[in-house]
C-alpha cells in the first residue's frame, strides 16, 4: 500500500504496558512502530526481554532521545515523574505525547503532590493536557496532542459508577470500590510481593483506603455527578495474569429501580463498541474480557438492602492501558475510534 | 495408650468437607474414625475417591445407619435438607450431631424456608441446635449435642465485623461484605463453573446480594449489635483451591478511632486460640491461614472516608467448615478447644 | 471491498476447537463465518456458551446439514467416528471438508481400527484425504478437498523430531516423547479429572505408552525416516489453559554434532513462516507461543550421554488445532499460507 | 511431659527449605527448635520473614555460631560450598550435622569440582558422611552424625529406578529422566523465571542435559545397579508452588515383564512406611503427596516398545528436603523413622 503510516515511538517498552503497546501496535494498520526506548535494556533488542517476540519485532532499543526524533506519536510508559520532561520534549517536537503514567492524570497539582510527591513542572503543559477516558469524556478530546491515559483501576472504576451518578441513581458519598488485578499490574521489576510463591493459591487486599488511585477516580466521579464524590477505594492482588474486576457499590437513591437503573446505562453505553452491558443473566468476567479492549458492565440492584453493585471487567493492559492509549491515539489521529482494537476476545 | 477414644463417623464422606474432616481426625489423638459414609460411593474404599489417602485410610464407605450405629459423635456434610433426620436419629441414639450443612444455622424458620426452600421437620430439634461459633456464641454451647456448624462466609464476615459492631464503633446499616472464595467452596460436583478451563485466569462475582449466606451473617450480627442488621453481601470465585477473603465495609460512628478500633478486636479476641488480630504491617491473606484453623484479622480505619474496613481470612475448609466442625466437637466432648487442630500452616 | 469472501461453516462449534475457529476465523480477512453448528446447542446463540463472543458473534447453532448446505468450506471438530459421514456430503455438496478430528488421520484403517475402534466407511475418501501438516507434506496438498487436520501432541511431536531423522542424525529406536499438554485439551465436557480442584496445583502422566496418538506421530516420523519408527510417547496434563510442550530425547547416530543437528532443523525449517527454531540461548516455552500459529523448537545435543534433547512448544488449540486447520484451509485455497494467522504472541 | 527434648538448629532458616524444617519440627514431639539462623534476615522475627507464622513461632534470627552452640542437632539449608565450614563446627562441638545442600552428596571430589566448581576442604568430613537416603542407603547410616540430605530430583529418580535397576530389568544405558519441579525448588531469591507472569500458564525445560543433579542420580543408580549407569536427565518449570513428577524411560532387558516388573518394586518398598507403590488403576500425581513425606511411584511395561516407564511423585520440599532430613535425623537419634512425618497429604 502506499498509505504513509504515522510513525510510532514507545518510551518504556520494555515494561509490561510497554511491549503491550507495541505488540497491538505491530497488527495496527496504519501506524508503524518506528523506534522503542527502554532504559534498562538500551542497546539489546527486545525480543531478548520477550522472547515470544522473536522473529516477529527484533528491534534494538534505543535512547528516549531517538524515539522522540523519528516519531509522529510518542506513548511512554515510565513511573511516575519521568513523564513531564518528556512531554515537553515531544511538544517542541510537534509529537503528539500519550502518557500511560500518571503526571498528566490529575487536574490539581496539589492533589498530584499529596499521592505522587512532585510537582508540575510546565503548568502549561498540564492545561493542554486531557484525561484519555473517551466514554466518559471524548468530547475534551478535540485537538488535543497530550494526553493523560488513565489508570487501571480509575478506567474500570470510573465507566462502572458514572451512568449511575450522572442519572442520580446513587448517592455521592459512602461509595466503596473493592477491586481485584491481575499481576501484571504490579509491574515487570522483581519484587517479593510478585515471586510466583507469593502469589499462587494467595488473595489479599493491600493499600486499603490509600492507594494513589483514589484521587483519580474521585476526580472522574465528581465530573460526571457535578459534585464532590469521595469513594473508599481497596485494591486486591489476584492470582492471575492479566484483568480486573471491580465490585463497585452505592446506596440506591429514591429515584433508583432495576429500570431506571438499566436505563442509565443503556443511554451511556448502548454506542459504544468497547462496552459491553451485559443482560441480568451474564456476570462480568475477567475472562471475557482478556486481551480485548472491552469493558464489561454487570449490574444488581439489590432491593432489601437498596444497594446498587456495579461489577467491571477489563483486560487491565488493554482497556486499563495499552489499549485505550491506542484508543485515544486514534481519535487524536482522526482515526476510526477501534482500528487496531478489533480483538475477539479468546474463550479460554 | 489405654485411653479410650470418642468413636467418630462421618456422613458426606467423599464430599470436599468430608474428606477434609477424615484428614483432620485421623491425626487427632483422642478420637478415632469408626465409619464413613458415601451416597455415591457405598461399597468403595475412600482412597478410590480421594487417592490421596491410599494405604493410610482405605475404609469402605457404608451407609448413614451403619455410621450412626458405630459412632459417639456423628458429622454430617450433605446438601442441605438433609440432615433434619439423620439429626433425629443421632438423638435417638443418644449419639452427638453437627451439621456442617445449613439446616440447623438459621433460629427463624421463615427465613430458611425463604432462603432454602424447606421446612422446620422437628421443631424441638433446632430449638436444641446451638450455632457452633465459638469466638461469638461459646457460651451458648454448654451441654448441647446437636450443633448447627456456620458456614464459611459467615464465619470469615462475622468475625470480621463483630468487635466493631459490638462496641458501636460501626453504623449497623450500610455494611458491605465483598467476599472471595476458593473453589473448593462450591463442591465437588461437576459443573461448568468448576471445570478448570472456566476458573484459571477468571474472577467474578456471583449471586450479588442474593446468596443463601445473606441470613446467616445477619443473625450473628444483629446477635452481636443487639439490634437488627442489613448487609450487602457479594460473593466471588478466586481461581485457588482454598480461602476465604472477606473484604468487610461499615461507616464509622463517631466514637471510632484507629486506637477505639483496636482496642475492641484485642478486647474481644485477646485469648482466642484460633483467632490472629495483625499488626498494622501485616495484611490478612487466604495463603498464610491455608491449612490451618486460624482466622486471621486486619483492621483499617480510613479517615478521609470516616468508613472502617476489615478483612478477615480463613481455610473455608478448616475455620470454615471441618475445623470448626472438630472445635465444636470439642467443645461439646470437654476436651481442649485446640486438639487436633494446632496445625501450623505451610509458607508457601 | 467487493472481493467474494468464501463462506465459511463449523460443525461442532461448541467445543474448544470449535469456538477457537470461529474466533480466528471472524478475524480472517477473506473468509466469512456462514453458519456454526453445535450437537448440544441447537437453536442457542454461541455466545450463551462462550459470554467473550457477547455482542461480536451472537450466531445461533444450528443443523449440521444447514451448515453444509450454506459454506464453501466445512470444519469439523467433533468426537472420532463422526466425521466420515459430514466428510461424504461435503465432498457430495462440493464443500472443502476439514476434520479437525482423528477419521482422516492414519493412512492404515487397521491401526485406525485398533486406536479408534472404528471402520473406514468410504475408502475412496480416505484414499482422497491428505494429512495436512503442511511443514512436513506440503507437497502432497496440492488439489486435494478433503484434510485430516494432525492431533496436538502429533504436531509438536513430528515437527520436533523429523528434521534429525530426515538427516539420519538419531536413531529410529528408542525415541521417547514426554509431552505435557494444558487442559483444553482435554475437552469441554465435565470430567472429574478436568474439575478445578482436580487439576490446580497437581501434575501426572496419564495413559502412559498406550495414548491414541501414538500411531499418528509413528505414521509422520517413519514417513520422514523412510522406515518404520516406534516410540514410547507419555502425555501430561499441565495445570495450564492452553499449550503443548513436547520433550522429545533419541539416540545420537555417529553423524550427529551439535553443528550437523542445528543444520538439519535449519534446512527444514528456514523459510517456514510458523516455525521459530530458536538460538542456543533461548528455550521454548509454552508462554511465547501461546495464542500464536507458531512452533517454537530448541535444539539440545547432551554429549555424555550421546542423546538429542529436543523440545517443541505449539498452543495446542491453535497450531495444534484450529490454526493449523486454517493454514491448511488457506493452502487449499491458495491463498497465502499466513493469512489471518499472523497474531503476535501476548508476552504474558 | 519431663522428656528431654533433643535441641535443634537450622541454619538458612529463611529460604524454603529452611522454613519447611522449621514448620516440621515445630510439630515433632520429641525435638525443640533451639535457634535460628538466617544471613539475610539477622536480629529479626522469622514471622516477619513468613508471616504464617505469626503467633506460632516468632524467634529471632540470630548468628550460625548462635545455633550451633544451643544445638544436639543442626540442620543447614544454604547454598553450596557454605556447609563444609559449618560441618566441621558442629562435629567439633559434638552437635549432629545434617545438610541439604549439595556438599555431603557426591563421594567423588572431582565430580564436585566439575558440577559445582569447589573443592572438598576436610577430607576426612567427607569420608565420615552418610548419603541419607534412607529407603535405599540405611544401612550405611548407623552410627554416623554427618549426613548429606539428598536432592530433590535426585530423590525422585533414584527411589524411582533403583527396584528395577537392582533386579536387572532395564538396561543401565540409555535411562532418560523427565522431571518437572513445582518453583520453590528454584528458591525464594527474586529472579526474572520466578516471578508470577514468568511462570504462570508457562511451562519449560531448562538445563537440559546439563542439570547438577545428574551426577548425584547417577552416583545412586550406579551403586544399587552394582556398575557405572549413565542418564539423560531433563528438568521442567512446573507452574505450581511445590512437588517433583519425574517420569524415567528405561529398555527392559529380556527378563522384564509386567510381573516380574512390579515384583520387584514389591520386594524392594513392601515395607516401606514413605514409598506408596500404586496399584496399576492409579497414576502417581504431585497433589497426592503434597505436605507428605511420602513418594508415590506408578510402573508401566510398554510391551510395543519394550520400554520401562516409571513416574514417581514427592513433595520437592518434603520428601525432597526438609521431612527426608528430619527422617535421617530420626534414624541417626535413634528414634522411629516416621517420627512427625506422618502427615496425612490433603486430597485438594
Amino acid at each position: 500500500m502506499s498509505i504513509e503510516k504515522f510513525k510510532i515511538g514507545i518510551i518504556g517498552a520494555t515494561g509490561y504496558a510497554g511491549v503491550e503497546l507495541l505488540r497491538l501496535l505491530l497488527a495496527h494498520p496504519f501506524v508503524e512502530v518506528a523506534a522503542v526506548a527502554s532504559q534498562s535494556f538500551t542497546g539489546k533488542p527486545i525480543s531478548d526481554v520477550y522472547p515470544s517476540l522473536f522473529n516477529i519485532c527484533d528491534k534494538i532499543c534505543v535512547s528516549n532521545e531517538e524515539v522522540i526524533a523519528k516519531s509522529d506519536v510518542v506513548f511512554a510508559a515510565v513511573p511516575s515523574g519521568i513523564s513531564q520532561e518528556l512531554a515537553a520534549q515531544c511538544i517542541q517536537n510537534k509529537c503528539i505525547f500519550i502518557d500511560l503514567g500518571a503526571d498528566f492524570r490529575l487536574d490539581s497539582e496539589e492533589e498530584y503532590t499529596e499521592w505522587y510527591g512532585g510537582k508540575y513542572l510546565f503548568p502549561g503543559l498540564h492545561e493542554a493536557a486531557v484525561y484519555g477516558l473517551p466514554e466518559l469524556f471524548r468530547h475534551e478530546m478535540t485537538g488535543k496532542v497530550l494526553v493523560g491515559n488513565p489508570g487501571c483501576y480509575p478506567t474500570a472504576s470510573a465507566l462502572a459508577l458514572a451512568p449511575a451518578l450522572k442519572a442520580g441513581l446513587i448517592e455521592t458519598q459512602g461509595i466503596v470500590i473493592d477491586a481485584k488485578s491481575g499481576v501484571s499490574g504490579a509491574g515487570r521489576s522483581l519484587t517479593q510481593t510478585t515471586h510466583f510463591i507469593d502469589v499462587n493459591e494467595n488473595f489479599n487486599a493491600y493499600k486499603a483506603g490509600v492507594h494513589r488511585h483514589t484521587p483519580e477516580i474521585e476526580q472522574s466521579l465528581s465530573k460526571v455527578a457535578g459534585r464532590g464524590v469521595r469513594i473508599t477505594f481497596v485494591p486486591h492482588l489476584l492470582p492471575v495474569s492479566r484483568g480486573i474486576l471491580a465490585t463497585c457499590y452505592a446506596k440506591a437513591t429514591l429515584a433508583c429501580s432495576e429500570k431506571t437503573l438499566r436505563n442509565a446505562y443503556e443511554n451511556c453505553y448502548g454506542d459504544e463498541p468497547f462496552i459491553r452491558l451485559l443482560p441480568s443473566d451474564k456476570e462480568a468476567c475477567i475472562r471475557n474480557v482478556t486481551l480485548s479492549n472491552y469493558c464489561d458492565i454487570s449490574i444488581h440492584f439489590v432491593e432489601r438492602s437498596q444497594t446498587v453493585v456495579i461489577t467491571s471487567a477489563i483486560d487491565n493492559m488493554i482497556k486499563g492501558a495499552a489499549g485505550q492509549a491506542i484508543q485515544n491515539m486514534n481519535i487524536l489521529l482522526s482515526m476510526p475510534e477501534t482500528m487496531g482494537l478489533q480483538m475477539v476476545p479468546n474463550a479460554f
